[in-house]
């Protein structure tokens, strides 16, 4: 844990917060505070701050915050997953999380096996934790949006348009011979939505409705991965080049 | 399993083998294979080739093979690896073969627990299997060279030479201000080895002696990675700079 996240809900009118769950423990038996310290802290959705303890003890600890005045930006990647197996899915909330992404937006597909979606992993009590703990590794304290769809066709021709209305839009295909830097580099875009198949791939019907919709098909060369490692590596990919293209765009 | 790999030890003088292990239960219940199909086959640490199914039944898969005359090269990037966490390590055996990585180079550090090396994880028969695995995701058949070295400092001033001689150095740092990309594109060498630290980072004695051994510092923007997102980021990261860096200095 290297940013204690702390719910709005949890804070009192004085900015203070009595923890005694799994991050009472951490502060306890990790960091060993004690009165006085100063830790970084986030609200959650919300700005960084400063937790200064004021008490200790078996059961609790007790800080009082004070926050800055600004939250900061929704990482500017959202990515669009074609729902993998539920032991791959509940690898990747904390990891997506950590890496920084704005929305999840999970979605069948042709390839997708109908029971993936019976898992508990797809319940916010389940993931929630999960993301939340993915951003207290990586000192974020924006949560991203995640949303469900059953329906491909209608999420791509009705729904996506009100989810992400101002991102560039790539699709991962093994195929396509663009990389994921030239194309972003070549659009610099504000946002990017990331679409990432199903094992085994979207089929043609989900291929050209993507296409007909603005995604453009990048490639990630030659090797395939297992979709968990595919998208820590092509998010990071697109991060890089959203950088990259930032920096460009500020020189010329 | 998108590439199926065969030990050389396995083949017959004729170019034939018989399966009867987890590839054989593969061929027969997911690809559902029958006498005469051909598949995409590949020698261990060797090329490529087609194999022609002779023969199926509830024991066992016979093929028989024909290969390339070269082994593909192998991939251009190695990672020092500051021994993770057991568990963590487990994850990344096949992640880091499916990503493609010439050599594992697994080392004490500070920060490093004694009793991270007690794991049978480490074992040749345990690991072994992992990196077939990966390998066989990616469609690769070069296994990576694996090497566990007990003392840091050792390591790096009597052994790394002979272990990497022609390799650009790279080390993870997360005050780093250069990034991956910037570093190796200006290099733009044959090699790359990236050295990354354990949870915590690494000591200052290791830091310097990193640094006094030819290892740049290259940062990876503010988020702060669990090890084995963070291996994966940067594994991708450094494969995708060295392929830009090919191409422009094809271009020039």
């Amino acid at each position: 844990m290297n940013l204690l996240l702390i719910d709005p809900a949890e804070l009192t009118d004085r900015g203070t917060v009595s923890l005694s769950d799994v991050r009472a423990r951490h502060l306890r038996t990790v960091l060993h505070v004690q009165p006085g310290q100063e830790l970084r802290v986030g609200l959650v959705d919300g700005p960084y701050g400063v937790g200064r303890v004021e008490a200790v003890d078996e059961a609790m600890v007790s800080l009082r915050c004070a926050f800055e005045a600004h939250a900061p930006s929704r990482p500017r990647v959202d990515v669009l997953l074609a729902l993998p197996r539920p032991k791959v899915m509940r690898r990747l909330w904390a990891q997506l999380a950590a890496l920084g992404v704005g929305q999840i937006i999970l979605t069948n597909a042709g390839r997708v096996e109908r029971n993936y979606f019976d898992t508990h992993m797809l319940e916010p009590r389940e993931y929630g934790p999960l993301l939340i703990e993915g951003l207290q590794q990586a000192r974020d304290t924006r949560v991203p949006a995640v949303s469900i769809h059953r329906q491909f066709r209608k999420l791509i021709e009705d729904d996506l348009d009100a989810l992400c209305a101002d991102a560039h839009r790539l699709v991962a295909d093994p195929s396509a011979a663009s990389s994921i830097g030239d194309t972003v580099r070549s659009a610099a875009p504000v946002r990017c939505l990331l679409a990432v198949g199903p094992e085994g791939g979207w089929n043609t019907f989900e291929r050209d409705l993507l296409a007909a919709h603005g995604f453009h098909a990048v490639g990630m060369g030659a090797r395939t991965l297992r979709s968990d490692t595919a998208c820590v590596a092509l998010v990071t990919l697109v991060h890089e080049a959203m950088k990259v293209g930032a920096v460009g765009s500020e020189v010329s």
